[in-house]
């Protein structure tokens, strides 16, 4: 049987270089989330599918891949025309073709894991989870059906210093990986003000998604859009000068105060962000932005979105408060706050910026060439022993030309071979050669360890 | 809405502790592949139901969790009676209704993978690769329908120096993890030959399907098999002095030579086994055992099983040599050798012995405690302090009472807890209680960190 094989669309192999580099911006992460307090959870690809169902609106729902029913397809009863397969199916209702479905974000199953074990947890409980997740999008570049999420969430808590916190997580993940961010904060409250605002003076539906459209179409048509929704003209230039609002931090709350100083819920918006920033103390890195806004997620709170500096491309990372993380599941009382990494884009930006450590290219450190039967057995006992001083080592497996040799060596990035004829077993010697100067030394075996080890 | 959560049949949520635990396992498991020259591997979760579907036999062909292809249940066409589903799907034939499927196993996708990238690939290509894979298996203890496979595998070479190595691999991971295994090594040519004589002698069937029960049924119920089998009473004697065969790996190879001295592919496996022991002289932990059969997989040559040592459990690994990787797919020529670990197996050998290290039960280092709004955005800044100096630590979030806060550390066992009031904050020091002994000293909030990072 001969299958020509090819990859489902939206799908991806990932080769040893990218996934050295992947592991790399995976590791940084996790290495701040644990200096964070945060435990590592995974949950499982697929979820009873009532689970996913309706947590993520009409459209959502229609990206979610389902899991056929096991036995439905019993190859035994295939037949080549698929009619038998059709008989197998006829009369079934929906539930009965599919009951599982494969997860579509990481924040439903951590609320089904809160709401199913908080009473087992340490509450406030700070998770972090690294998976991947499927959507069945139409793939074009950047998008995919399978990509890897990366939150982490804390659940069980309305103190800001989780938000404080949050905001300074993000600083030194972008920090550990050398990378300059600008990390932009606003809070939903003012949002919500400014939209309470707009639908006293006629807007017949929510701003906030025309507010967040502002990065792409720019203000002149968002006033346009404005106007349409049946916003009063006066109420236009209001929120024209609240999109406006400029200045570092301090001027931008201060004029904030100024334009809500009759509204409960906008002031105490500013004063949350005003305590955050307190806490964090790092103008320049925190930026409070009145216009983010986030689109229609499920946040009450604070929001945070992350841009590269340097490049041109969306925002690497986002995240906010939300009242509620299991009241879906049953469970009242568990407000949290969360953030999420995008892997895929910080991995372009990381590349468009050369901001990978060249050490990642290096695995194995030196190949011992193959020079024949004898040889080559001696040569395993050496390579064994690099091992075993923690050096990477390989041993070309077959007698081939050198040049092949060369080639492998080059083709795997190793920076030494190791040559040891007949010649050399007899005096304990091992020539070395660095690939990249050509420079040859001829050694004693027992100093190869600490010469590679250097 | 209300929906009571729950796991699909057969998969687990993995929480910290747990997750701490198996990382723990891999990331041994991947240093030794690093310093053997293997390179990750990540494929995509859902492969082409082509790729995957004849490759497992008819049982395997029926535990492979089909998707379903989307659109086919738009939410929008949908009735409660399920009858809209069934007229979606009527008329469609199998391919129209589930074209892609989740990966059963990773050897497959593997193959797959250097089918279509060999001329890429620095060739002989070392791989390492460990991700989930998914079975329709009836759920049982131990058998999950969700499990992480941990496969290593040598492309592109016929040379024992791999098979040689892979043994050593073994010997290294089991040893990093502390854990005392013995390495059965056996050769499929060996019982090749057995299972050509049986042919001869009436067998109507694979001897070695019988062989593989041995550990299960012992040598008389063996025995017994083989008789109803139409084997002739002088090849079961010859067959049990085989199964018999015993002393140190000199005696067996020694007696295996005696008994296929006229049967070339015999010898043949035998002679491969020899060179094996020769490269890894390590005798103790590798045990040529001439029972070992690995079932009716697709090995031809070396094939390899891991014992753990001191506890009843089956195999924590298993391995071999196949002649032909990528035929499958269109591509000839590319044999290899592979080896795999169970990791949940594993685990249990490791949670049984008590062999995790107890530094992983721990990841805070501090819990500092809230003693109101001024001590906590006090405490806050040398919290922030503590994790620039790399030592893991927490604030607790809310001002609730002590003994709250005491659980919480004990519950994810801190082990330190710093309680920072008005007292301290005037005097720049801090209390530092470990939970442990229960010792208490307060010292200079400056001197904190060295003191944690001890």
């Amino acid at each position: 049987m001969m299958t020509k094989p090819s990859l489902p669309q939206g799908t991806r192999d990932f080769q040893p270089e990218t996934l050295r580099k992947r592991s790399y911006i995976i590791n940084t992460i996790k290495n701040q989330f644990e200096l964070y307090g945060f435990a590592p959870l995974e949950t499982p690809a697929m979820e009873n599918i009532e689970t996913l169902l309706g947590k993520y609106g009409d459209e959502g729902d229609k990206l979610i891949f389902k899991i056929l029913n096991n036995g439905l397809d019993h190859p035994s009863k295939r037949e080549s025309s698929g009619r038998a397969f059709q008989n197998i199916l006829a009369g079934k209702n929906e539930k009965e073709i599919t009951s599982r479905a494969l997860r579509y974000d990481l924040t439903i199953p951590f609320a089904r894991f809160v709401a199913t074990n908080h009473q087992q947890l340490p509450m406030p409980f700070r998770r972090y989870q690294v998976q991947p997740v499927w959507r069945a999008d139409r793939p074009q570049k950047g998008r995919y059906r399978e990509f890897y999420q990366c939150d982490a969430d804390i659940a069980g808590t309305t103190s800001l210093l989780a938000d404080a916190e949050l905001a300074l997580l993000y600083r030194d993940v972008f920090r550990a990986l050398n990378l300059q961010v600008s990390i932009r904060i606003n809070n939903r409250k003012i949002l919500a003000a400014l939209s309470a605002m707009a639908a006293k003076n006629g807007a017949t539906s929510n701003v906030i998604t025309v507010i967040d459209k502002l990065d792409k179409i720019g203000i002149q048509a968002v006033k346009q859009e404005l106007l349409e929704n049946g916003i009063d003209e006066k109420t236009v230039i209001a929120i024209d000068s609240y999109l406006s609002i400029s200045g570092n931090n301090r001027n931008k709350l201060d004029a904030l105060k100024m334009f809500f100083r009759e509204d409960n819920t906008g002031i105490e918006g500013i004063i949350e962000i005003e305590k955050i920033l307190q806490l964090v103390t790092d103008e320049g890195t925190f930026v409070m932005d009145p216009t983010l806004a986030r689109g229609l997620d499920y946040y009450t709170g604070t929001i945070y979105e992350v841009q590269a500096q340097g490049v041109k491309i969306g925002s690497i990372g986002g995240g906010g408060r939300y009242d509620d993380l299991t009241g879906l599941f049953g469970v009242k009382g568990i407000p949290g706050v969360g953030i999420s990494f995008g892997i895929d884009r910080i991995y372009d930006v990381m590349e468009e910026l050369k901001l990978f450590p060249d050490s990642l290219a290096v695995s194995t450190q030196v190949l011992f060439f193959n020079l024949g039967d004898d040889e080559s057995r001696y040569a395993f006992g050496i390579m064994n022993e690099c091992r075993k001083q923690g050096i990477a080592a390989e041993l070309f497996y077959d007698k081939v030309k050198l040049d092949k040799q060369f080639k492998y060596a080059d083709k795997k990035r190793i920076p030494f071979v190791a040559i040891i004829g007949s010649k050399e077993m007899e005096s304990g010697e091992c020539k070395i050669k660095e690939l990249s100067t050509g420079e040859e030394v001829t050694i004693k075996t027992n100093q190869l360890y600490e010469f590679l080890n250097k």
